[in-house]
């Protein structure tokens, strides 16, 4: 987290995220994930959520999650996205968990997003294009 | 929200948590409920994940919410935490849920709360007695 | 359970659904509730998915649940649906979970729904209108 | 899905789990593949939740989800579950998510899990060595 430049978004864990095993189920990382996207995205003036009322979808085509230690009720972390354009019609994100108070890296993410639009095929002009 | 030693969580409404209708699910306005809820019991020493090991459960026994307004994908809003000792062995929580921006009502909710021990029974002695 | 006339639906708690006190997470209830109420719906041809996309939105203005015992990882129950017409604008859906092994009572709910037109505002024909 | 040996689970998916573009949410299927998983383990008489208790911990290392098409409100679909031990302490799932009514093939998961005991450390006996 040194690169300043990486954007970064603050969350906490919530202790309905958590499982049996005391701990934040798998999901709830996905979600992390998604949301911290989503901040980013917006930040770039990109709402989703505006997108889908417009007909144009940005899927999620492919998600690897790499669970390197696991977060707990309370425990306060930092997100960090940084999108790659992987191919004409995919972009790639790059995340990572890190936990606040230790700096130990608690997950990585790399998600490849594909926009779609109201046929239901892949747009040649994606809004993400405005990323790079 | 004039009274200021009411406790307050700020949060905000997440994309993934709205639903085909394009706003918050109902399901989680009880999660937001319960976050601040336990924000609220963790800032007066009072841990649930630290509870739950210890065998002292803090069960929901009842719950009440009354939905005012849609909260929408990035609404940010203010959760205001009440207690009230309804009986010897119960507590409700009066909480609201306020629009950051507009101010609005958006929902109630009223939570009663008992204290169940290892042995599936109330506890007299609940550590919520000393919200009091 | 008596009455075979009333609509009940068949499902299981997930592990995921289960939080640090190893029981199922009261929202989660919520969740359960709607599914079961949804599917009442579409038993009677009111598909909630469809009339969002025609701008038809049934939505819930408050929620009653009483928790009378806790569902466990893998316990398997029903929930009932029965409606209730309770003003011209407003349709009550009473809800019970029972566990289907001991058909013990675990949660009852109370669910009031009113239809909202594309204006916000309540709408006179409401799909439900065809359950009584 | 002609191999009638492969465990198989049958699901549906549920109206509030599906976001703003309509579909089922990314994040759910992840559920989906867990509650598989954990349905064919308690087939093979793997109890997750009762391992929890006991102090050993099935925790996911990495999961990788492909999504080929989207789930939506009401459709039915099957999860498949095959494992696979890749080393002495890892093993891995294969799943795959088929809509019952066309056959589609709608997502393929797979799903690194390893056996962590009380200390933290992986435990060499897992009970996951039982299912190969």
């Amino acid at each position: 987290m040194t690169n300043t430049n990486i954007f970064s978004l603050k969350m906490d864990a919530r202790d309905h995220e958590c499982d049996i095993q005391g701990v934040v189920n798998n999901a709830h990382y996905q979600h992390y994930f998604e949301h911290a996207r989503h901040r980013f995205l917006l930040h770039h003036n990109i709402d989703f959520a505006v997108l889908a009322k417009q007909g144009i979808y940005l899927m999620v085509a492919k998600i690897e999650i790499e669970y390197k230690a696991s977060l707990k009720a309370h425990d306060q972390f930092q997100i960090t996205v940084e999108p790659e354009k992987i191919s004409r019609l995919k972009v790639c994100f790059l995340q990572k968990i890190y936990n606040t108070q230790t700096q130990a890296l608690m997950a990585i993410a790399k998600t490849t997003v594909v926009t779609i639009g109201n046929d239901n095929k892949p747009l040649r002009n994606s809004p993400l294009d405005a990323l790079f």
